[in-house]
């Protein structure tokens, strides 16, 4: 997926990598597909080890605790959609991201939402978690903006820090509350309801 | 808190109406405070009716579960603030909203992030969420975007059915994510640079 993604530029971030070796990256695609079958509290590092073919020693020499093990698994799962649409257009642009955080969101709500449990209990998988899955999303729209600044689209006064992540926060919202999962037409209205009017609002001119 | 907001209508909803005796509602208002001060996973019946002295089967009789137990404190302990700020003001009925979510979500983050593992699991704590919170809200937000509609502040057609809870939902999204609690500008921002430009967007005129 990541090398079809075009790039126009030579000073481009490079496409995040992953930092797990092959057989890593196995056991934490594993894993995810435990937790998706069975939910983060029926998940064992054991049954990892054993459909990973691995020994137990091994999985624990990586990752001490479940809860790491699982939001390892959840970083490198969504790692390769942290990567600017670049469609040549803001609203497409936030519409493939709001449509990739929703098929993500869904796919993991309910690890993600034991995530959020085990994050507010463990700070250093906090940590991890800002490390390494939010700032790579920050980045992704930080760059989504940016170029729609360098077409003249938007003022680049309009760009907030403080509620960058609005559009990916709200669909996750959506996503962990039980019985409202967000589809496409969630993702448009927010976009060309909100988010365009807000991002072309007038800007004071002094 | 209830009877200091003023009611300039008399076909208002009335204040929403707790469903607990005195007693109740003293258990509910306990066990939100052990909470705070313990979480979700070191909660115990047994605990709630040592310090509300009260029989553990008078507590079984009527909340079965822990589950059901916390749900029912917190969406007790959230009831009053469920009334529309009423303050003239389109912009400042929302800063108030906002306001008061920061301060629920900010004393209830560890409650909230329980209560969401919890209620994809059971889905009877799923329905009472959606039928004794969810809908008060949604109802608190109709009343606030119906009066800026009533003023001639908004027009009808841009209050949205579907994302209706953007404002509370971020909110709570950014209070249950570890390390990012929102603040004051926060919501200042969102309403000023987001809602308010969204629903004062010039709308089709056909």
């Amino acid at each position: 997926m990541v090398s079809d993604v075009p790039s126009d530029s030579a000073a481009d971030a490079p496409p995040s990598a992953s930092r797990w070796t092959a057989r890593e990256s196995e056991f934490l695609a594993v894993t995810l597909r435990l937790l998706q079958e069975h939910g983060y509290d029926r998940l064992t590092l054991e049954a990892v080890a054993t459909e990973a073919k691995a020994s137990k020693a091994t999985m624990y020499r990586r990752w001490p605790s479940k809860a790491e093990l699982v939001i390892a698994a959840f970083i490198e799962g969504t790692r390769v959609s942290a990567i600017a649409p670049r469609t040549g257009s803001l609203r497409a642009d936030l519409l493939e991201i709001g449509a990739q955080v929703c098929e993500q969101a869904d796919e993991h709500a309910a690890t993600m939402r034991a995530v959020l449990t085990e994050m507010s209990r463990i700070p250093e998988l906090s940590a991890a978690m800002q490390d390494e899955f939010v700032h790579q999303r920050k980045s992704l729209m930080t760059q989504v903006l940016t170029e729609a600044v360098n077409r003249g689209d938007i003022d680049a006064a309009v760009i907030s820090d403080e509620i960058w992540d609005l559009l990916p926060g709200y669909l996750v919202f959506r996503c962990v509350m039980p019985g409202r999962p967000p589809g496409p037409e969630t993702v448009r209205l927010l976009v060309d309801e909100v988010l365009m009017p807000s991002l072309t609002r007038d800007m004071p001119s002094d």
